[in-house]
């Protein structure tokens, strides 16, 4: 708390009087009680943003599913357990945001039946249908009066090209693109923003330098809006 | 580790000269490079074992999959990812041991394609078919020289009823059953003992102290065997 309480001390406040949510961690989509589906997701990337913008001098909301990391002290925290928890949570209190980040890896598809009872292995081989759950990036991004929205995407291949796709079919001003080998359980990250500018791509540094570095570049962004 | 070494000091060494091992946490079963089916485990049930057994003067083997919890010192750690990873570690290790207990929530099921690729979420409904995974316990209490084996059954309903099928069908000297929502996450646990002679209702308490009572009891099956 001491060492905290110097970082923030020393680090300029840049985001004074912004109001910051980010969403951090995977969510779990539950076949029944005990088993789900998920993403491996550390959390570590969406903390080191959240501990960054509350050092910068922002009000910042967490919205977080499930992680192993240590969760940062930030205004206002939330757990959301699965994409729906997730979403109701987003929207609960996306009205008073400057800046959203969605940093979670939630769940795309999620049972189209949960059992409340422990599923007993009878089968030799069983079938599950998914269906798609709600996008919550892309849905803040379409609210008739949206925060400043930077999507992060973790790709396993054509990481630019898929970042760039993805940020025009969500309407992003900003979206933040990674190798999902590089970044995943990593302190280290290499990233590329992308925004109506173009590419910038950044150093490979540890995440809470990175995270400092988007949040540099998201202020030079926010005072030409 | 000084509070562990006086912890230590003044446990009984019931348990020296034996040879334990030990599964813990749970296995995620991968769809892509990103996506798994896993169990809500905390891992600490199966930590506390480790830790007691240490305690009790055992050599202990752990072998781990996905945890949140810290991981206790132990003779020998192996981490497992997925539920074939568990199985192929335990069989490596497993010819030396006098007793095992299997206590990782191990995915019953694996997908029958995994992605090399991130899958792109495309579809609107997305069919998985999912074959079963090897059963660690069954096949190790099935060897020709078995170790001592204890199952853990969490279920989230016929708790006992189930475990006694359970202890049947794997044919185990013992098993542990315990209610899913009580067990799950947290610190404290309430177990029943399932052995020849019937069944051991344990008052609720830290896991730590059933892990004590479980390899108490453990002792006397072992000097009967």
């Amino acid at each position: 708390a001491l060492v905290e309480g110097v970082q923030t001390f020393f680090t300029p406040k840049l985001l004074a009087g912004k109001k910051i949510m980010i969403t951090a961690g995977s969510t779990m989509e539950m076949l029944d009680p005990v088993r789900g589906i998920t993403n491996l997701s550390s959390g570590k990337m969406g903390f080191a943003l959240a501990q960054m913008a509350m050092r910068m001098g922002a009000e910042t909301t967490l919205v977080y599913g499930h992680t192993h990391a240590p969760r940062p002290l930030v205004s206002h925290a939330h757990f959301a357990a699965t994409a729906d928890d997730m979403y109701h949570t987003v929207m609960q209190h996306i009205a008073a945001q400057d800046v959203f980040f969605g940093v979670a890896a939630v769940a795309d598809y999620k049972p189209n039946m949960r059992s409340s009872q422990k599923i007993k292995k009878s089968e030799d081989i069983l079938t599950i249908d998914l269906i798609k759950n709600k996008d919550i990036l892309a849905d803040v991004a379409s609210l008739p009066n949206p925060p400043y929205c930077v999507g992060f995407a973790a790709e396993t291949e054509q990481v630019i090209e898929y970042a760039k796709q993805k940020r025009l079919a969500k309407r992003l001003p900003m979206i933040v693109a990674n190798q999902v080998m590089t970044a995943m359980g990593n302190d280290n990250n290499q990233v590329t923003i992308i925004d109506s500018k173009g590419e910038h791509t950044l150093d490979t540094d540890l995440k809470t330098n990175i995270a400092f570095k988007l949040l540099t570049h998201l202020k030079t962004q926010l005072d030409l809006d």
